[in-house]
């Protein structure tokens, strides 16, 4: 939605609070060029406190680019934008973030297996205003992932690749963990970690603000 | 689904009769060794022949794996495994390849903009047995894509970008025509040109066929 302003929106500053390298992956390929700065803020928040997983994940997201904003008005670095996101995997009432370890790992796939569960990413954006003040905007996105039936074998096979390791759910859509997955409803790169096509759209309006 | 017979498959000598790189990604992916063989079959059936479009580019596709077969044999190459793909876009009773130009590019974005479209891909693949013929398995798989209205100015930024010149439809899910898509329904690879959650499941009938 727009590729037709990439000229103009290359000319401002833009960061990205996280050091998810697929977060980063996928906003370039919109051709925008970001900078990585990831946040310090700390992600304990617990889903139980929150009335839905998207309210939680926004909630971290907001914590995530909230640090940045402080962290950039205090060194007064002249910064446009600034992206947060946080995802995580919601199965039955469970919230699944990052496996801690193998053995993690290996009991969230075997209770994706042959299941469909959610993928719902938080965003949190921070744009800066004419009068210098910020303008906050947030959404969360949903995507359903079907998986295929897993056997014990299979799963551990997948453990031992290492790939579950940094993701939430303990999978990656993008890699080998790929081939577990039937189907998806929604957008795919949401599942990766990024809504992209919502994203476009929020941005699109944040430009409209930066020219009026 | 071949996690756990990476070791064994990567002995087998492996062909993909298309010079696509994204088939080719999407198969290294699953951390399989392949050859890329491009077939010279020429792709010049008409949609209009078959009852349905998985019909049709499934027979696209096995003309590949064919034409390579015949080649490989008079070379006697030992060749354990050649796959063919083909992949279309249908949208009500059109069928799209991908476009000759920019003009006809912008044409068939202009018709995919704010619907919801098919993307089809057959498969065929030909696997040597042990008594030195061939086995041969096909299918068609079907993902749908949801669009979001395009602007014509959008579109023509887009045709600008030259992304849509080889690609089925006049656009790739992977590159920044990924946020002109709203969400999708089935397997995202498929849309990319190659269904590997299918391709797997297939490719494990064939290794426990090498195995007996």
């Amino acid at each position: 939605m727009i590729i037709q302003f990439l000229n103009e929106l290359n000319k401002k500053n833009i960061i990205l609070a996280s050091s998810s390298p697929r977060r980063k992956e996928i906003i370039e390929k919109l051709g925008i060029a970001i900078q990585v700065l990831p946040s310090t803020f700390e992600e304990n928040l617990d889903p139980k406190d929150f009335s839905s997983p998207g309210n939680y994940v926004i909630e971290t997201a907001k914590g995530k680019t909230r640090e940045i904003a402080g962290r950039v008005s205090a060194e007064q670095k002249p910064i446009d934008l600034i992206i947060g996101a946080d995802t995580c995997v919601a199965l039955g009432g469970n919230i699944f973030g990052k496996p801690k370890d193998d053995k993690d790992a290996f009991q969230m796939l075997k209770k994706l297996g042959g299941k469909s569960h959610e993928v719902i990413t938080g965003v949190h954006l921070m744009a800066k205003k004419s009068d210098n003040t910020w303008h906050e905007s947030e959404f969360s996105e949903v995507t359903t992932v079907k998986f295929a039936s897993l056997t014990d074998e299979l799963i551990q096979s997948y453990v031992n690749t290492k790939e579950p390791m940094d993701k939430a759910g303990g999978y990656g859509i993008q890699g080998i963990g790929g081939s577990l997955i039937e189907g998806i409803d929604g957008d795919y790169y949401n599942v990766m970690g990024f809504p992209l096509h919502r994203f476009t759209s929020y941005l699109l309006s944040i430009f409209e603000m930066w020219k009026m």
